[in-house]
């Protein structure tokens, strides 16, 4: 309960710190029958690692995954999947200074405060590091939701003052630039924010938006069961997030009820097709300011969140703090970082956002007594 | 697993529809020994009831509660504590109509997606009474953190476009005002604000903002059980809510490093006293960007989150929408609805956040050796 | 986490003492979708009140049963099921000695070591009472496994020396005897010797045998998740059960494996009609040594189980002790007592065995990605 | 929730197969501050590993187990310690044969039967083998529960028709005999027994006794959270483990409730040195039927179960069974299987015993509001 653990049927426990030996991820729960191999984790893992561009650290991680257990011949057995990723570069002396004072914006002093000590290389558990081995498990998450017809999409919104708005975008366009932009013009004005940044030992923030495609209405359960709040937990759960967004977000605080309500409607040709048929409906919404989720269950349209990511903590600039005796002292961070966490949480949005969906997904499969009977009851 | 579950050692579970013969919750894991009686949940629940104002639903409901079990001779005695509250004014007739079509920007379409038909009286289980099962269990979570130094307080930050800020504000000015706002002017305009929607047959959204003090640092768990994204999946699992922020929340998107880090300090008269203690250095934070949260545990500092209310999605406008037949109808919703939800769901968030804050304080108690060393080695 | 929640997918939570107000049980994660009404319930609630018999004690409990939440228009909804027991017969005034003083065998003890104090009322929730709850939430899963053709069936297979063997019986005939057993001779012995133990001021223990048929190979998990785990756990549960076997029990730790493993065969009929089909071989097992499980998942074949069930601790002989001063003293405990648990307990072996089986049968229905792709992808 | 996780705070999750890459653990939940080496948990490792005498299979592992994550500078610092064990004995050739039928007593046919296919090497997951990583863990729990005061030993209490009665111990000698039956000439007899069963080639079965001490009162919870369900269900989970029985046991069946009861006392010169504090009586008992549980929660004196395990499923004699194609078979098994599982199931039992009661007291420190009140309430 140290709060590695999320998911209920799909079922995930990361561990692993910076500058161990290695992290990982065991999902328990998986389904059997998936066909499975590293290179389905790598190419995630890969949008994630560090040392890709100008604007990320320059450290080195090959971040290579092995498979340890839950694959036979190409194929998952419905037993645990081990996931393990070694650390290859753990320049320890580099944070030698910093397990002398707290860092501001880190949890350095919140872990001595909570576990009496902490590990101080890197961040330790407590590094954006440790969303390696979510993404891993995300992975997976996304393969098997692929195979259900839904399909999971984050990409950049904003770095610092530069926005754009993609509802329809293309995901093979995000990893096409270092910001994650799918759109080059965006991406050039916020690499140039970036470098301003740079040039004065500062960070910035931004926003990462997701979208899911093909999600069927009745995912989700009502109360604390809700999807939004599943999600709402995932996103805020990755490290810099400050805020979480569904649908309109923050917008729906200054809307009024007739302007936020998305009017129900059936396209007449398609209503004659499934009077006939069991599943009910075809209903379909005008507009979309619920992002695809009403009283915490998917609504079958476009779902969408949002994630408002801090900039990155580690600064170069002068800053104040406390050391280990309790005295006041001015700092300078050293060393290599990020001077901006969103492009390379994308990923891990994507990630959090599948393995909460599927999660329900598979939930959602014992909502019916006749799907009970169904899958029980040997057919006449 | 239908979710109506919440916490891992304080664990309540809900239970009840808006129209059915009573609704209540079961507190499960609450420390033995508690003064309890009717009277410390009732206050709560009175907070939250309808009928109150001429911006409440007239819907009359006393919501008075019973206590069933865990209580003997005025203190809880650590087993289940059942909570009851009959429903008295169950006019279902009103509610015969809107059997027939799915009402915009409600959970109507999405329960019958989810389970193939519904409770259509009054939203049943996805109707706002359901959160009286959460405020009734909020009210002991609420007693016991006040017994542990910590207090919780919200209040209305926004109704449509009148807002104020209130980072300091008294509590008790808070249940004076039918907004739920500690500010008489701010309470005036927005009750003006609110007969002019209620004059077009509109509604409007607004903000809820929730303060705890006297939280000590080292409260919540890394990665997935992060302090942030407990309260997050909590305050984002109730009805209208679309976006949770925690401290700054959004803007730090748009921030620098340097303007969103909190400096720690030390004062230095409280080093001497300290020092020689085993509780280590009384860090304190000269701004607070982080809302009392640093990488998911508290620092110590005041914790503040704000949830964002869509507008009442039952609004007397004429409203498009399909019937059971799958043909586009236009409707007008009648009964008796509020005009906006905020004010009756700022004891909600109360609620949550306590309920959420509580349970992240007992798992803290087995965080360390020297704790379990301390609680089970007779002293010599 | 005080231990009241048990189940995954199929959650309950029961909650109430022996003489407070009520009991009761909240069923989360029932599908929608199943016809219930109370009687559905009442019936297993009968067959567990006390005052039917002279073996039974006089209290007189009518152990009626309301459904307060989560069944609309005759079925289910997939909301919480409340389900409410009010106690009639609450005389305390039996009880007040015994605050005085801890009774041998039973939880008077432990319950003030752990709470501080104790609701001395007829055990408060240590009482047998409190499987009332148990049996209302056993009756829902029993009538869902009816109908996916799983049948639970336990009887009394001991009482004291008369023992008897009914691997096939009339499950009918259970109810028509005072001590559960399906054969009038042994009921006869047997209720000889419970009077020969009161006669004596003292009781007796017993065995209840569980038999489970139609469960289809394939239910439970590996490791922790066996269902022989969860089943010993759910049965063990059960107060006074002091033992719990799966098939041959005991006895296999004096077996060799070529007596205790069942060989496998198929029919030959039967193959040629699987062959062509998914789902596999009609493998059958030409003993049962196993009772039905194997690595922890059921094999297809009957289950079986048996509860060792100690003799009520309230006997009426003079019995040493200490009170609340620490004195050692000699007690005879007055009242209304059984003088065998089992008969009454065996409808909550009953409901235990089949909550266990449902939860399980419902996480089975994820175990495959083929069961995912054809739920959620349209047929072509 | 394919069932590979186990407990509430701390928890644990296992992984891997028995021919795969590498077995393994993660705990989380673990309290920081542990003094921990690989050392520490390699003694217990030792104790489980084939290869080490004439009636445990050749097969050889060097069973090493490397600490990944989780540990700093020496000690645990309360993230999840992730332990790692490779596999390097991985003759999968002799494993070939199985693909094509069920062998008997195993979980071949009910896998297959979940899961669509298998692997088949081994057993896979549902090997024996998979308790390394419950003994790794299991290590751990244990040097906490020692430096709490609390002694976990099991030794092996019966092999065939050989049985020991040790109440009291010498726990070294345990580990001195290759059946861990603590007595030389049990040992002597059970070994003469053990080989008469490989020259049949037949195998056999035996019982684990566990026996703790120093165990306070109080630990565990009511209802279905009671510490003897939450045992039955962690032994009864080891692979070949049929029954479990607390205390007395199965005799509880036959016996009286003036035989079963076990009367209360006090020392005289104890009680006058508590009654003055707060812990309340020092009640002790004259007997222990109960096996140190009573209504499910620890009463102070020793706690004994024991667990019945069944024969090796492996034997080498002709058994009947059937192949891929649904033909009835006559198969010898070959390969390496030890005659008797119980002597390297003993440290099993103790793990599974440990993690159970260290959850368990866990748990405990939240039961009553003055540990609340006392841990958070900063002292005057």
């Amino acid at each position: 309960m140290a709060g590695s653990t999320l998911g209920n049927i799909f079922k995930i426990t990361t561990w692993g710190e910076s500058h161990g030996k290695a992290l990982g991820v065991v999902i328990d729960g998986c389904p059997a029958g998936l066909s499975l191999c590293e290179g389905d984790i790598q190419v995630y893992l890969d949008r994630r690692k560090p040392g890709q561009s100008a604007i990320t650290t320059p450290r080195k991680e090959s971040d290579q995954v092995e498979i340890l257990s839950g694959v036979f011949e190409g194929r998952t057995t419905g037993t645990p999947i081990s996931l393990l990723i070694r650390n290859t570069s753990q320049k320890s002396s580099d944070y030698s200074e910093i397990a002398s004072y707290y860092r501001p914006g880190h949890a350095d002093y919140t872990f001595d405060a909570k576990y009496g000590f902490r590990d101080y290389t890197g961040g330790g558990r407590s590094s954006g590091r440790e969303t390696a081995g979510r993404v891993a498990a995300g992975a997976v998450a996304l393969k098997i939701l692929k195979e259900m017809g839904v399909t999971v999409a984050a990409y950049t919104k904003a770095i610092g003052p530069v926005s754009i708005d993609a509802a329809r975008f293309d995901i093979t366009a995000v990893s096409r630039t270092a910001t994650c932009m799918p759109d080059t013009d965006a991406d050039k004005k916020a690499s140039a924010y970036l470098k301003e940044c740079m040039m004065k030992k500062d960070s910035c923030g931004g926003i990462i938006e997701c979208i899911v495609n093909g999600l069927p209405a009745g995912i989700g359960d009502p109360v604390f069961g809700k999807l939004d709040a599943g999600l709402a937990k995932a996103v805020m759960s990755i490290g810099a997030v400050k805020a979480v967004e569904i649908g309109d977000g923050i917008s729906v605080s200054t809307a009024t009820g007739s302007e936020n309500n998305d009017a129900f409607f059936c396209e007449e040709g398609i209503i004659r097709q499934y009077c006939a048929s069991r599943t009910g409906l075809p209903v379909k919404k005008k507009t979309n300011h619920a992002g695809g989720i009403l009283g915490g269950i998917s609504d079958g349209s476009q779902l969408v969140l949002r994630a408002h990511v801090k900039p990155t903590p580690s600064i170069f600039a002068p800053q104040e703090t406390v050391n280990k005796n309790g005295e006041n002292i001015q700092i300078e961070i050293k060393g290599r970082h990020d001077p901006v966490i969103v492009p390379r949480a994308v990923v891990v949005v994507e990630a959090m956002t599948a393995l909460t969906l599927l999660d329900a997904c598979m939930l959602n499969m014992t909502a019916r007594l006749e799907y009970l009977k169904k899958f029980y009851l040997p057919e006449k």
